[in-house]
């Protein structure tokens, strides 16, 4: 039977680079995508990193995705408020940029925004969020595709809306938080998951077409398609549906593009949000108040003696200095796909 | 029997600016305090309404609280971002500033954020947003008490934050969309109530302080305290445990004073963040895609053919319009209290 084979970082990264610049994308665009899907592998966020890249090469050379740094278009900027035209320009590196520029927003008076639409898929949100941490920035990140409805409002039947992730990047003393959840219950790939192993879902977090709480991946499936409960699920929906409306707003509802323009191609509208400790009380005092507040937390007794108490991110955390000591072990089936990408492109081969 | 009586808004807010007023509240600050708690009563949050006053004006008698303006110190500016140190002024004249100054950069620059320390108590926090929103503003509030300790840890026993609030007013052509909720499955106040009327919660929400999710209000009132669950309950606590740790960064982390400082006196930490969807997409695409998402809601098939879908913040601003219209329905008791207030205020008393 094959196992997992281990790769060595940068020699995995250089790889990835070179299919997506063999591919046409240009180099500051192959780098930044390729740090950011390799960042969400490393946190082991399987289904978002390495995982995407045959499928984002296939949007570059099917033409619906584009990988020129001058694709993305800046349509404002006021100094700490921007706004972004993704032109379905690969999502990591649109994402990227309008983190760098919320940032730069931030460090000049406290804290920047920045709004992205029509960015190709954008991966996994905590991937892009320790650089920011590193520097002693509070990064967040919105987003939501207005081609897409999969969840219901509180109440209601039908899908409108998406899973609406927020994340956010804390800084500590030690390592940073990191967290990055849906306002849904579960996400899209959580329920395809379980249709694909005949499994239901662990609670009844999907609502079928005729208005049923269910936990069976079919209900979803149907024509016209079921939904996914908000956060809160049943009980208190009410919650996760208000949030999930508040990131429509500032994703979306800023960038000005959305559900109304009924919007045929996938494609996310992202906010960027960074905030400079320093202006406030200053990074030292927040990190003081933020690292006693992870102490306390992880000095909870465990309702489970057997699972302690953790904080956001500390598991992928620890995933990812494993891999970058040990390196990133890959499956056999990632790594005959990203070889045959390569043979396609006329990049040598990953080794095994 | 006694019945409710209502109260025309103007007399009333006269009524109650002359109560702090007179028990030594600046009038700016009585002015803006009665504003947030009849804004709080009008849209029906009773508990964080005009049942705030006896409570808030005692503070000020017992000199817990402050009520001059003067005591709001403003520790730093940027122009897009402020810190204020509230040395226990009365809270929402505290968020007020911040909010107004979170708008002024908002205005300016396209976003502002203001962090309040040490504000007194602060209400309810959608009161706040109507007068921004009606300016084309997207405005927010966080806020969390480190005095306090009440929300367990997601898969942890013992009580360690406070329910951490996030609030958002989000303009629309019509009606805001006003929300408002907890970042844990209940708020103290549903807590208390349920004891108060001896009753069990709807839902398994508590944890005792051995570790046993429970519906019963006596499992919270024990010694060591219980706990109440993060929102998402045992089964998808891990994302409303992580939203209330972003809650705690940004507000006690960036004000720099929180529960690393044990402080003894109730005061919250509170942050206010303004958006001006001018600086984007433009108000009108704005608003445009907003009431798009809410007419798809108000669209959606209801699960209960009773109870139509309903948008946050929908059923306050009807309760709000009617108060407007017809006066303010006031229980006898409140009234009593408040008379009695004015009496040792020696303000004439409200009429029956």
């Amino acid at each position: 039977m094959s196992e997992a084979i281990r790769y060595e970082v940068n020699a995995l990264s250089t790889f990835v680079e070179r299919l997506f610049e063999n591919a046409g994308a240009d180099a500051e665009v192959a780098q930044v995508v390729t740090r950011v899907l390799l960042e969400g592998e490393l946190l082991g966020h399987r289904t978002h990193g390495l995982n995407l890249v045959s499928r984002y090469i296939g949007g570059m050379l099917s033409g619906q995705v584009k990988a020129q740094a001058a694709a993305l278009e800046q349509v404002s900027d006021s100094g700490v408020a921007s706004l972004f035209d993704g032109n379905y320009v690969l999502g990591p590196y649109c994402v990227s940029r309008a983190l760098d520029c919320a940032a730069s927003g931030a460090s000049a008076q406290g804290i920047g925004i920045a709004v992205v639409r029509r960015a190709a898929h954008i991966g996994c949100l905590a991937a892009y969020l320790k650089p920011y941490t590193d520097r002693g920035l509070v990064a967040l990140v919105y987003s939501s595709d207005p081609s897409v409805g999969l969840v219901c409002a509180h109440g209601g039947v039908d899908p409108i809306y998406t899973p609406n992730p927020i994340a956010a990047g804390i800084p500590t003393r030690g390592e940073p938080i990191l967290l990055d959840v849906s306002m849904s219950t579960v996400t899209m790939a959580m329920v395809s998951q379980c249709r694909d192993n005949g499994s239901k879902l662990a609670h009844p977090v999907l609502m079928s077409n005729e208005g049923k709480a269910s936990d069976d991946p079919a209900d979803f499936f149907t024509s016209p398609q079921g939904s996914i409960l908000p956060l809160g699920g049943q009980g208190f929906g009410h919650k996760g549906f208000a949030l999930a409306i508040l990131v429509e707003a500032l994703t979306s509802g800023l960038a000005g593009h959305g559900r109304k323009d009924c919007p045929d191609q996938w494609g996310a509208s992202a906010t960027a949000v960074v905030i400079d400790p320093r202006f406030f009380g200053g990074l030292q005092a927040f990190t003081d108040e933020t690292s006693f507040l992870g102490q306390l937390i992880l000095a909870s007794r465990p309702v489970d003696p057997e699972r302690p108490v953790r904080l956001p991110g500390q598991a992928g955390l620890a995933l990812r200095s494993k891999a970058l000591a040990q390196g990133v072990s890959l499956a056999p089936t990632l790594v005959a796909d990203l070889n045959q990408l390569a043979a396609q492109l006329q990049v040598a081969a990953l080794g095994h």
